[in-house]
């Protein structure tokens, strides 16, 4: 299988290490041999038809931090390179944008349209532009795969669709997002109030700078969505999510719920069509209520009942834990 | 897809409510109409060639308790059935039996050998002669799927193997057995005694009679094999599991271990190629901390980390969404 990779920030380079480092197992557990024939990012591309040596780019691209800068690099954008450089499948994680898709879904269209299978963890371009996205992989005959886009190493919409494929979904609720549940487990534990812990986070590079994106309940709306599309076969949007943030938790609140044996976590909710992101209390002894920057989420089914499935949210490995199997199972369905 | 029901006590009724209950949205989400061809108990078989209507088999079944009675039946038994009924699987649902594996051993190898896949929830079999049995599925080109015999609702092997193909899985920790984590659980919230609460547990219906098999840890020691097996790719047998139960925990040892903020688990451990099932230390806010009969698993993988997942660990439809799963993706491999 050959590989266009567009992006090569930290989850791209994620994903060549991870190659690296899993080359002999992939090929002797599924005779698994990807090559790498192209790597993009904003400043350039660097390409390979017989396959990169993912080591080298690797180190050049961690001296200088632009693949512009490698041997052999050219001015060709990740774009071109969907088009020009031939390969059966492109990983797209180029950085998300929930207000255009961009420019991650050109990439993805492109590709598709061109006959490339899609594996991603861009979470814009599906909260924004699902049906499109999963027609034209339709219509192409090829796979578009996200499980990375939401819930990281949590492998939620494979769970859903392939492995309870005997249960009917009927509700799903999450902590789809790390960062603020960072926030309120430390509210909770040390009682402290919002905007003290969120500049703790901040100082250990637990939320960024501009925290807004997590904060405000965005990013949870968007993985929101692409669950309930992928899973319920929805078509909703991240305009169809009522979103509430965390900044007006205070510690107050918070002690009066643990009084009761609850905890306040930012819950994301979809069940009887409506999509909801906000402060929820959760039962203190029920699985959702996990600590620190771990995500969760529960299914509702109809047989069996209530399945929770706690993982590690974000994270360069993890998140290509997700890649990879996405990866595989377009390998073994094009085999098969 | 015409089946064989072996065993018809509370998994097998389960399995023809469920058949029942989602034959219309089976058949349109998936276009899969399965007929019950025969089922058998310990008493006699019943037969349609066109299908059963599982309703009247259920009610007919449900006065007297025994298929014998149904109109039509047989002195047939499973075995008879299984050589004689023809169908493309076999669904076997039989009381388990960790010392001879017996009569759910036979029917396996018989249904294989005749060409027909199987599904089951069976554990003994499985927990003794795992090899034999994935090889006999192996040599005669059928499908041997058993998701149901560990862990009930929670698919850990489809989940292992399918979803998370891209990691390799490193360790396995779980709480198997509902019966044992119930007792626990409510050891630790009230104070109690042993004893006294395993007796409470009796007459609540969640403890059996002789519940030795339970809290001995056999019961999550042959989960454990089978997992260890599935997922790891191994050939050990419940003989290779060092056990020790719950019956000598004391509600000081809980004490001690709720103030050094721990709680007292049965868990069910395989790494480093040692399975073990003994009474564990847990953080109170570690994934695997699940109250009253859930069950949890934890596996330890290269890249994702850990993945938790918490479910009902028994239940007749729990279990049947297992059953239900697997016979959907030997449909859905025969298909492609």
């Amino acid at each position: 299988m050959r590989i266009n990779l567009i992006g090569f920030g930290v989850i791209g380079k994620g994903f060549a290490r991870a190659l690296v480092r899993k080359r002999t197992w992939l090929r002797e557990k599924y005779g698994f041999q990807p090559e790498v024939v192209s790597i993009s990012d904003v400043t350039g591309t660097v390409v390979s038809e017989g396959g990169l040596d993912l080591e080298k780019t690797l180190s050049s691209v961690e001296r200088t931090g632009r693949v512009i800068d490698c041997p052999g690099a050219e001015e060709m954008t990740g774009l071109e390179a969907i088009r020009e450089v031939d390969a059966d499948l492109v990983v797209e994680v180029t950085p998300t944008n929930v207000d255009t898709g961009e420019p991650g879904l050109s990439h993805m269209l492109t590709a598709m349209e061109a006959g490339k299978h899609v594996v991603t963890s861009n979470k814009g371009p599906l909260a924004l532009e699902f049906k499109r996205l999963t027609e034209t992989a339709k219509k192409n005959g090829v796979h578009l795969k996200f499980e990375a886009s939401a819930g990281g190493a949590m492998p939620l919409i494979n769970l859903a669709n392939e492995i309870l494929s005997g249960d009917e979904i009927l509700s799903i609720k999450g902590i789809l997002n790390g960062t603020t549940n960072y926030i309120l487990t430390r509210m909770t534990k040390e009682g402290t109030g919002f905007e003290s812990t969120l500049r703790e986070a901040q100082e250990l590079g637990i939320a960024e700078t501009d925290p807004t994106y997590d904060i405000s309940g965005s990013d949870t709306a968007a993985k929101l969505v692409i669950l309930t599309n992928a899973i319920m076969g929805k078509n909703t949007t991240y305009r169809d999510v009522k979103i509430e943030g965390i900044n007006r938790i205070t510690p107050e609140a918070i002690a009066l719920a643990k009084e009761d044996g609850y905890v306040i976590k930012l819950v994301g909710t979809v069940e009887n069509g409506e999509l909801e992101v906000a402060p929820k209390l959760v039962p203190m002894n029920h699985p959702l209520n996990v600590d620190g920057t771990l995500n969760v989420a529960t299914f509702q089914t109809d047989l069996a009942g209530e399945i929770t499935i706690v993982g590690t949210g974000a994270g360069a490995m993890e998140t290509n834990s997700a890649i990879l199997s996405d990866i595989l199972s377009i390998f073994r369905n094009s085999r098969g």
